[in-house]
């Protein structure tokens, strides 16, 4: 990549992150009476709904205390991730120690999923904030919170089965998608090497095992116990951009141990087979659901385009550039940074759009709900930011 | 409504029943190893997943049932319901008298949900088949299967709550709606006048007392215990596809009883408000979801339009025409039907498609899904040929 492409790709990630995304949901939705943060925003930022999801009180906290620590020592920062933080541990945990996914802005629990995924985000955070004000106590919680999500995961009968599982018993993508990068950030931001060294070793050796498909030449989300091709819906039905953002976990793996080459021949076969699955030749950006065998998928929203995938297929394409100066992934990398830049910002209100049509008109205004907070888009830009400043010194 | 109208009505809705929806389906869905129906179908017909949605074993057996007693009595439709029936009695319950939601194709459960909706297309099912048959065996499970329905859904704590109810506790609307077309149908089919017609008074109350909101003038589709709007997503959210089918439950109530003016003024209020809410007056076609207080809807597909809310207002456009005689009913269902039918329909292949885009555009060529099988459409096309027949009779 030339060093002037760099340098306006770092601008554009590191400004678009300290001078639009986080002015968007800073200070406006932290909520200075009961805690947290509101994020169910209209496009102007005005609230469309009081009620919390806790996943995003969790990533966003994790976000401002990783701000801390990775950019600049902003007391605001520190402050809005501990209103986060006192939320979280006031309001959002279950009498069994498992946390809510839903609750009412002062805190009145709503709902609670079978998946451990509040607490997955509730562990980064702790971590985040962990490192950030050397707080033993949250170091502590974090551990705990990682291990009580591992055990929920890996002892069978403890969480409620999906369905009924004895007739066609399966197995998820995102389970050992997300502990590696729980396991990444609590070796980032508290330690414990050994401990989560291994468990991204288990993950990934998880994925390759059974998700892993190249006679299909795709990463499957749903699969039998021993990986076997479910040839029903849900079987069927891939997510390339799920499976990029583990494709750019796996790299940044890679990244982290010094450029390890099997994973990143790993990390770019995932992603080469999940590009040319997803990405959209009639219209640009990536679609959101394929059937693997190319049938009707089921699910209502499967052309449509999100926020998400393009900030995960952005940062996936950028790292698979720095790990192997390929020029392929610096093209793919300017086709999904130009078609989401051209269609998900918003001028007038600043931040992105979450949720477009298959041919990038706007389907909703809406900037967050329950499911988009203020994560996937500053997480790809602080990644792409600093990641650039790295290959700038090494120009 | 012309003469002429009502004749080339009545045939598009006979004839596309007759010799396009019914050949899309039969016998091709009908499964001669194991028995049921497999509905998951590709544009052609051909199979997308062989897994059997319960719901769609007992539209499928009432359709086939209803057709013999209605139209003709021909031995293939009774074959196949019996099909339906038996696949359902032997491989779709529960050791607690309760019904599964999906199973495979050879009747191993794979899916139960919390609501009681597979009982009451079965209770149905049994209802169509008994007065078909003349069996009172089925006669006797159409009410046990009704009343299993009715104790679920009006004994505190029997069913798993949604969510945590102490919270934010709500009723929906989807309960006194089914709870209607039920004893509609098992009254029509098998008797029990008395009972049914309680259960329908008692449900269209608790619409009008609950869910019907003038100052808001619409239908909500979840509020408070007592009816009180839920000013957060799930609140907000109405349905005006859903509300306009309540509405012509309504209207055939009055119907049934000669012409009854206060359910006359009810179901078109219902249908106007919802009409004004869910008519797409940029591309035409009704949209699925709206936000009562026009902020961003949260489900991705609420702008798309399904073939069954035009099924559901066809229906009660030419019903309120029928019953009040008003010209603007007659606009909105030419309205309606033409918009209906010149984008569902697939000339090549028959049967509807199920998903398109807010302009039209087709989704997925899908015409039989989980959720999608021969009930909405053929319903539609049968009820509105019977009723065009009546009305011919009455010119």
């Amino acid at each position: 990549m030339l060093t002037e492409r760099i340098e306006s790709l770092l601008a554009v990630y590191r400004d678009g992150l300290l001078q639009d995304t986080l002015p968007f949901w800073f200070p406006r939705c932290v909520d200075q009476e009961h805690g947290g943060f509101m994020t169910a925003r209209n496009r102007d930022g005005s609230i469309i709904d009081t009620d919390k999801c806790v996943w995003q009180q969790g990533r966003a906290t994790w976000l401002l205390a990783t701000l801390y620590v990775r950019v600049e020592q902003r007391k605001e920062w520190l402050d809005w991730a501990e209103n986060g933080l006192v939320f979280m541990q006031r309001h959002c945990f279950d009498t069994d120690g498992r946390m809510f996914f839903q609750v009412t802005r002062s805190g009145k629990p709503l709902r609670k999923r079978r998946y451990v995924f509040s607490e997955a985000f509730a562990a980064i955070a702790h971590a985040a904030w962990a490192r950030a004000t050397n707080d033993k106590e949250a170091t502590r919680e974090a551990r705990i919170l990682f291990r009580l999500f591992l055990r929920y995961l890996n002892t069978p009968g403890l969480l409620p089965p999906k369905g009924i599982p004895e007739t066609r018993p399966t197995r998820g993508l995102a389970i050992p998608m997300i502990t590696i990068n729980i396991a990444q950030t609590l070796r980032e931001m508290i330690g414990d090497e050994d401990f989560c060294t291994a468990e991204i070793d288990r993950c990934i050796g998880e994925i390759q095992t059974y998700f892993v498909k190249p006679d299909m030449q795709c990463v499957l989300e749903t699969v039998g116990l021993n990986g076997e091709f479910i040839d029903h819906y849900d079987g069927r039905m891939i997510n390339p951009g799920h499976a990029i953002e583990a494709a750019w976990f796996i790299l940044h793996e890679a990244r982290v141990r010094g450029g390890d080459q099997k994973l990143i021949v790993m990390g770019c076969q995932i992603l080469d087979w999940m590009w040319e699955r997803g990405w959209d030749t009639e219209y640009g950006g990536m679609l959101y659901f394929v059937d693997a065998r190319g049938l009707p998928v089921q699910e209502y929203w499967h052309d449509m385009k999100f926020w998400w995938p393009h900030n995960e297929t952005i940062i996936a394409t950028l790292l698979a550039h720095h790990l192997t100066g390929q020029d392929k992934y610096e093209r793919w990398h300017q086709l999904v940074h130009d078609w989401a830049y051209s269609h998900f910002p918003d001028p007038e209100f600043g931040e992105w759009y979450g949720y477009l049509h298959r041919d990038g008109r706007i389907s909703t205004p809406a900037k967050g709900t329950m499911w988009k907070g203020p994560f996937h888009l500053p997480r790809m830009q602080l990644y792409c930011w600093q990641l650039l400043e790295e290959m700038r010194e090494k120009m």
